[in-house]
């Protein structure tokens, strides 16, 4: 066990079915709301947006709607977004959407009261890792998916276009005040991205549960979200109307965030951030699917012990004399995985991804987020990198 | 799973062996606190008092020291510590010691920013269960026990003498802001209080995985904090500087505390505190011990399904061929935790307790804690507790 660390997730979580109807009755941090929504219509389309302006009308509270999101969101977007709330004087900020929305919504909220340029405060790259010195607004996360983990955990992930940086960036203001997780809201979300989005929580926790700065509260929460996720996002990814599938899905996926608040991704997400960073066309948990038989069968063979838990977790047979062996479990775990939720010819050539961008991806990755593989179990070289690239293809 | 609840543990939890110098240099959520520490010796005793006044001084920040609380705390001293926190203009109040220190440093924490009496907030037996209206001032709780989980829940268990109630407590505002949480302060405890007080967090995760209000994420922390006990309160026990048992059972915990936060005691806890309202002399782990086997070989019978895997936790192998059958493999294991510990001597009657106060407490405990009994896997009736009790001897 873990015995020095700190534990930290202040978060009030109202989570379930039907809980989006609390919007009308609960204590919301402020009297008017920036509310960021992406730049699609899906939000309208499916009526999320009625239904929560319709409840903050109930609460009393008064909005200002900012739809611009992209969803691989954009550092001007943060500051457009930060303008609209400081000239319309909203006191809090509602991100309604997917993790890109969310993550907007909690840069907005720090650059809301904070002066200069969000790359000012991101560390990592060319960001100047200044203090957060005013705080932020609070944050309110309304989920529509069951991925990112952003309702339960300080990270905002924005990209800044001129360098291609995709960087990961939060501090204690940046966790949400209040999240409302209501898994009704995510039977919209087709099979493809939930596929996708689901991979991208069970990474979460995979990741957490390898990460050296692992501790005994997340790793029970990484675990229990790796069972869930195994066993219902191929049901999910099946039947989108599986409301139970929805929801354990809705869980691990918050879970997963808790395990991101209090431990740590690891370099996998770092190398997913480069691949989308150059290749924006490329959906996150796309991402971390292509990258993820080359990289963690790479981090099996040279930091096994953890692994044998996870393959465990996943329901698989642990067969093998060395803990080396044993590890391999989790590689046919996740390659089962990956076979039943539809994703195994996924491929980074389908993309467009050519094998010569090794070395280009590999250095933004150890530049821009090189702080995960500080976190790593084994400390990958930039040789390391280059080959878990190349034996994507 | 539990598909519908409300996530909440906003303390921050530095933890680990040495933390305790961080307070030399963590941010305090103010200038000046009320130091409050039991009526005892120990704390002055075994040089923490002098070791956390050092650190206040290093931190720049201003300190009184509040020094009455006794082992099982009075509504009388909240009133005077609330009085003291006004008079010396204190803006926070740091809890160093054991539950009784900590619960009370959160009811003053309350008194010190609310009118009127104490018991006018309290819900349960003649307290008028009021609102907190203006919150209570910040709280930094420092356990030099493992036991209450007090560090990371809102409950604050004191009595009212004149009345023999002795009533939780708890609000939003009654979280520790931080708690620092450093195992090594806990090896000066003596062997029978290490064992009480490990038994009432195993008792918290018990009760906390079977309550109704059980929820994914208290579930897992739960069950390692059981594991945790089973496997290391008899190590304890046997060597009080065994600093890797002290710092499992610090986070077994501190992990049921956070249990008690997103679950609930079950009313196991109902029943101790109306045993040692009316015989203060009880050391409430001493009586949850003296209590359980009775009372979940009856709760076992009649709402079995949860035993089992809190059982597994345990280490128990699973034998019998009906879940009423498997669910008695916990009742076997408490008797050998119990064993383990030293502690299967332990009788009612050694204390003064007399068969025939059997429908006194069991009343009592329904009037004044009968909130958890609304939380009970099975609803207790009046006899069925009275039995319980009877049970006992």
């Amino acid at each position: 066990m873990k015995t020095n660390f700190t534990y930290f997730m202040p978060t009030e979580i109202i989570f379930g079915p039907g809980t989006l109807g609390k919007l009308a009755t609960v204590k919301l941090p402020g009297k008017k709301a920036l509310l960021v929504i992406g730049s699609g219509n899906s939000m309208r389309r499916h009526g999320y947006l009625d239904r929560v302006v319709n409840y903050l009308k109930q609460n009393g509270v008064d909005y200002v709607v900012y739809d611009k999101i992209l969803p691989n969101p954009i550092a001007e977007h943060v500051a457009e977004g930060a303008k609209v709330a400081k000239d319309n004087g909203c006191d809090f900020v509602i991100g309604l959407g997917g993790g890109s929305t969310i993550d907007s919504s909690k840069a907005i909220a720090v650059m809301a009261k904070n002066p200069g340029d969000y790359w000012d405060y991101v560390s990592g790259g060319s960001g100047k890792g200044m203090e957060v010195k005013n705080g932020a607004l609070p944050i309110v996360a309304i989920p529509t998916t069951a991925g990112t983990g952003t309702e339960s955990d300080p990270w905002a992930v924005v990209t800044k276009t001129e360098t291609n940086e995709k960087i990961g960036f939060g501090c204690k203001y940046t966790y949400p005040t209040l999240s409302i997780v209501d898994p009704e809201l995510m039977v919209s979300i087709p099979p493809k991205f939930t596929a996708y989005q689901g991979m991208d929580a069970f990474f979460h926790s995979v990741e957490g549960y390898l990460a050296t700065v692992n501790q005994p509260g997340s790793d029970v929460l990484a675990l229990q979200s790796i069972s869930l996720i195994t066993e219902n996002l191929p049901k999910a990814v099946a039947d989108g109307n599986n409301m139970e599938a929805r929801t354990a899905l809705a869980w691990a996926s918050t879970a997963a965030g808790i395990v991101e608040s209090l431990s740590s991704c690891i370099s996998h997400h770092s190398l997913e951030h480069a691949l989308s960073a150059y290749h924006p066309e490329i959906p996150h948990g796309a991402g971390l699917i292509m990258l993820s038989v080359s990289y963690f069968s790479f981090m099996a063979s040279k930091a096994p012990e953890r692994f044998v838990d996870i393959a465990k977790a996943m329901g698989e047979e642990i067969v093998g004399n060395t803990v080396e062996e044993q590890a391999m479990c989790f590689i046919n775990g996740l390659k089962k995985l990956i076979r039943n939720i539809g994703m195994e010819d996924l491929s980074l050539s389908s993309f467009g991804v050519t094998e010569d961008e090794a070395t280009k991806l590999a250095k933004n990755a150890m530049d821009t987020m090189g702080g995960l593989f500080n976190v790593d179990p084994y400390k990958l070289s930039l040789d390391e990198v280059v080959s878990i690239y190349k034996n994507c293809f």
